[in-house]
């Protein structure tokens, strides 16, 4: 329920089709509900449909949170399906000491997708997908050796020719900005940062719960924070109005041109979503958007 | 029979299958034979399958030559399939006055991939497709609105999410690349260098022509030129001899590192290819080349 888009696209170009995508409902806590990933693969086995892939998320788009991967892993064991972890954003919890234990059971994994641009604060487009075998298995699905290439092939070095791995041919260099980043960064450098920014993010949450017209949503796993625009003149509002409220808050505090976030769906009901993922980010900058949230919140049910 | 690996690839994603793919046979000029395409149709049509696209090559990448498109569109009309053009290189042609009317019918295409990273001299990683119909039918295919990102759908500017058309979300600004590359260069800017190329070729061909140890392969028909090296002594030669002595020129030349070249293969015969596409080459060049591989070859067959 809380995956990302790509699985939507993943299944449509894989020709399996969105209606084969059984999306888990996920808890109070959104946390994919095990009950439920099970009971949607008994029926599916029971109407003779194959279950080819378990996906959970570490470091769900617009929550931050992580699946309970070391149970997922058990499942996907037992029913003998690909068990995949989206940790595009998440993954980059592996460097930091602190927060590692959150991950447990993405060693247990078939492949894993790690974005370096999310968390990682490499520049654009250095997507990665691991997988447990190295790579055989996208070799196998992928590799078309053309004629004219043929000459460089057999050496030892066929194994670094990225576009036997994927769709694309000419390609750029993106390996060298990954290793760079990890050069000049290292994992200290790395859980440093991450450490930092997760507990900016609960610094938000604190100072934001202390604040009347807000109500948080989700808990904070990540460095990713939601929450409602909740004055208590707006109890008396639908639903829709509510929601809209929040979308009027964001575009409010986008015009002003001193912070951006954006918002989401949780359960159905529109919120707003905090994300920390500049390493430029300190505490007088939460302090600012704190401040900039009350304002413009107060401006715009003056308007009302 | 001469079209890029990505059709395989393409085919092998789509769940279409490689077994579905029909490699139409080319001529002794290497372009498609028009009488194999419209038997492989009927007989696809007799058998039940159902033909859904022609694709024919402009600029295809061993021989550099352009097929029959006119033909090819008439064809395509005749039997109501989507007509496809790979001019990710030879598309480039489009810009020269000159050679433009070599693409005569790419005009009646419904979709035409052209890489402005090849014969438009963009950095890497700047693929394209153009579409007869603005790209609706891309984003049909591939548009999924997450609820996250849906506070900046519905402007003017939703034409302008480049990630609505494909399968990438988080991109470089591509875009930005091949608008510099133009305002730079120009149309005529590219004419120019594209007919100096097409010229320089011919001028390699030409003196080939008059070096008694090689033998062309093939037409000139954009910047691509393929020969064997065919010293009389290899007539007694068998043929999967005579295709290891391309190998070993190749391999030579390489070494040398004054030059590069490559090897590719026409109706199951080895060949070196070469490909004029850097701005900077000049005669000098092609007359040094020239030398290199009469040198090499006649030291390749006094070691044997």
């Amino acid at each position: 329920e809380q995956s990302h888009y790509s699985l939507e696209k993943s299944v449509d170009i894989l020709g399996i089709g969105r209606r084969n995508l059984r999306k888990i409902a996920t808890d109070e806590r959104f946390h994919l509900r095990l009950d439920e990933l099970r009971r949607e693969i008994e029926r599916d086995l029971a109407e003779g449909n194959i279950p080819v892939c378990v996906a959970g998320a570490a470091g769900a788009t617009s929550t931050g949170i992580v699946d309970p991967l070391a149970e997922l892993a058990d499942i996907a064991r037992e029913y003998k399906i690909w068990f995949h972890v989206d940790g595009a954003y998440g993954g980059a919890l592996a460097l930091s000491e602190k927060h590692r234990a959150k991950l447990r059971g993405i060693e247990r994994a078939d492949s894993v997708t790690i974005d370096p641009h999310k968390w990682l604060f490499v520049p654009f487009a250095a997507g990665a997908v691991l997988l447990k075998d190295g790579g055989r298995v996208l070799r196998d699905a992928f590799d078309i050796t053309p004629e004219y290439l043929s000459e460089e092939r057999g050496g030892a070095d066929v194994v670094f020719d990225f576009f036997r791995y994927g769709q694309l041919g000419t390609r750029r260099f993106n390996a060298l900005k990954v290793w760079m980043a990890l050069k000049t960064l290292g994992v200290r450098g790395y859980a440093e940062i991450i450490d930092r920014q997760i507990e900016l993010t609960h610094y938000f949450a604190a100072r934001l719960d202390e604040l009347v017209p807000f109500t948080r949503a989700g808990e904070i796993e990540t460095a990713v924070c939601c929450f409602r625009f909740t004055p208590s003149e707006s109890s008396a509002l639908t639903h829709a109005e509510q929601d809209a409220l929040q979308r009027a808050l964001q575009q409010r505090v986008e015009q002003s041109g001193e912070a951006w976030l954006s918002t989401t769906v949780l359960h159905g009901r529109r919120a707003l979503r905090v994300n920390i993922n500049s390493f430029l980010t300190e505490r007088r900058h939460i302090d600012d958007l704190l401040e900039l949230l009350r304002r413009e919140g107060r401006e715009l049910m003056k308007q009302k």
